[in-house]
């Protein structure tokens, strides 16, 4: 199964033209961790960053398997008191009108600001339903729960939970902001808002002929991906409820980076503790960025390259349809009186199981990533996303319309 | 006299040829007042947008007459106890090596993330003094005093004032806070953060087309600029304290939008308010966003087409010498629980003399501008923008190296 998100971002990536080429190209890493060579960067009208645009309705929601555009917004929504499934209903239907429309560069239906929806610049518009949203209407079983507690964790009430997620994403950040108020006035009436989580990568077409974005540690982040043939395997749920069939699920975590520390290792202590060079991103036991780790590798003291304990032996999953699909943003909340940074990432992972493809690497990662002497997950939060939908239709429908 | 960055701006602007022409397009309202027809959109590479550089040292500050990148951080420093004219000094010449290493793609001397230096995507970084740094270090009379308090202030301490003022900007918001991180390093042993204000506008090349860019009330904004034939004489200070030749000012506001009851209103009662249509941004009195307004034109009744209390009569400033340069970012922080926003303009405005250009427009905005009902100034400061430095030099040193 493959849709047009899906297609648009790999076919079009692999072959390097048409009008979308060259956004597509801005956050490509994410669908192209088995290509041993970035593509030529493409040549386009710069008016295509604007005008370009993701299809709202089809068997998955975009905004997943979407190249990652360059600003995104994660906000979480709680139901207000008396907001039953049929006011949820009401809602996604209001909401998936607003983003059928917005998506395709044209003004929601009550919008205010009209002029501003003419941009829509890749934009994307995922919605996701939390675990407690099922006890609270009574739908059932929820297919996703909050993640057991780390040792890791320092989290902060204020990035965790929500009922219902709303993800918006374009490569424009005015379009982001114009969306999200259309977004959030319709949702008001149903909802109060629980968490904003805002996040950047490169702009378009800043960084065209790199497949993966850096973060803000520096490094080259999300070179590991499902891979292709498996792709749709490893993201989309094929088993269990059926009003979940052609979804996913997302776990968002708020990552801060510790960078006041981190600036005082050395490059040597940096790529050690990642396993992977700063410069290149290639694997410490060579080649380029995409060319596979050998981790059975040893020097001349017979110590491992990559030590047991960095980053990318501990988030490594051998089995290609059990990686989970990385979508990470780094966010910017300014800084203390003494020039500390509130910087990290919002770290969002989409996986078909999060049991059995993210789980096993959080716990992996908890245990020994020499990473986590510099990040610290201040947020946790996890959402089941129904699949797409039908024009005329909206998402969730299969669920929240069942007697 | 002209520079680098005004040539580049209004140049390549006007043939629309040229590498960096799409990047100049984004912003090019600003320097644009007179032309009656946009350019056509430009055909660039996207790579242009990463590679893209403007000018760091010459005759003035780059950052002013720049055409507004897509994203901006306004940051407020305050000295430390201790930091004297020596300190000051010293400081201001390490920032502006960085400076001219980052604007140009090249990591900072220390730089700890020296990957993320290399798409520049036409980074700016502008230096100021605010009043108060005038006396703490005994350096004569400051030529820039904080604004009067207007009845419509509503201002907040922890959006005003400030010693000295760095203003980053750049089509990519991964090279604004990465430049930003490089900056405060520097400058922590010396300052402390008062303030940090993050902005943005559309994306580089997401509405090549349009002169002018629209704020999150949905309206054109910043049309009417100093005209090209007195452009300089109305930017850059020519008398007074002979360090500030070549510079300029900057008054910083920050302006809350109150988009809940803006929303409420029509879109015949936004553009009386106004004064020009919101979708093309032309005065109410006919023709284009560029033509000029005619105040004298009176309806059927007899009454003003344009309201004596409309915002584009009370900020009409008839000799084009006196106009202020406005370069304003949207900013958008957050959301209430019931989903207010809290967003609005971080409001730049360059002048040669503040009490000659800015105050009159600002005195007759806050005396009967029917736009006050929605917009509340929370945080003001102003800062002198030395001119600009040579290899080796550094932005200040005629003032702060004097005997």
């Amino acid at each position: 199964m493959s849709d047009d998100n899906t297609r648009w971002g790999r076919r079009r990536l692999l072959t390097g033209g048409g009008l979308a080429a060259g956004a597509a190209l801005t956050g490509a890493g994410l669908l192209a961790g088995r290509q041993e060579q970035p593509p030529a960067a493409a040549s386009v009208s710069e008016a295509a960053v604007g005008e370009a645009t993701a299809a709202f309705h089809g068997p998955h929601q975009a905004g997943v398997a979407t190249p990652p555009q360059a600003h995104a917004v994660f906000l979480a929504l709680d139901l207000r008191r008396g907001t039953d499934r049929q006011g949820l209903a009401r809602m996604m239907r209001l909401l998936c009108d607003d983003a059928a429309r917005l998506t395709q560069g044209r003004a929601a239906l009550a919008d205010t600001e009209p002029e501003l929806a003419g941009r829509p610049a890749r934009l994307t518009v995922t919605f996701g339903f939390g675990p407690d949203l099922f006890a609270k209407l009574d739908l059932g079983g929820s297919p996703v729960r909050q993640l057991p507690k780390f040792g890791i964790d320092r989290l902060q009430t204020r990035w965790c939970g929500g009922d219902v997620l709303v993800q918006i994403c374009s490569d424009d950040p005015v379009t982001v902001t114009h969306s999200q108020r259309m977004l959030v006035k319709d949702a008001r009436a149903f909802t109060t808002v629980r968490w904003l989580q805002r996040g950047f990568r490169r702009a378009a077409g800043a960084d065209p002929a790199a497949m993966t974005q850096r973060n803000l540690l520096g490094q080259v982040d999300g070179t590991i991906q499902p891979a292709d043939d498996v792709h749709d395997r490893a993201l989309w749920v094929s088993d269990g409820p059926g009003w979940l069939h052609g979804g996913t699920t997302v776990v968002v975590r708020r990552i801060r980076a510790e960078l006041e520390t981190w600036d005082a290792v050395d490059r040597g202590g940096k790529e050690l503790t990642i396993g992977r060079r700063l410069d290149t991103g290639a694997p410490l036991t060579g080649g380029g960025e995409h060319d596979p780790a050998d981790y059975a590798a040893v020097d001349g003291l017979g110590l491992p390259v990559i030590s047991q304990f960095a980053h990318i032996r501990r988030a490594h999953v051998a089995d290609p349809a059990r990686r989970i699909l990385r979508r990470p943003y780094n966010y910017d909340d300014g800084l203390t009186a003494d020039g500390t940074p509130d910087t990290g990432l919002v770290f969002a992972a989409y996986q078909a199981d999060i049991a059995r493809q993210y789980l096993p690497v959080q716990q992996a990662l908890a245990e020994s990533d020499l990473l986590n002497e510099w990040t610290t997950p201040i947020g946790s939060a996890v959402f089941a996303i129904p699949p797409g939908c039908r024009p005329g239709g909206y998402v969730g429908q299969q669920l929240l319309d069942r007697t």
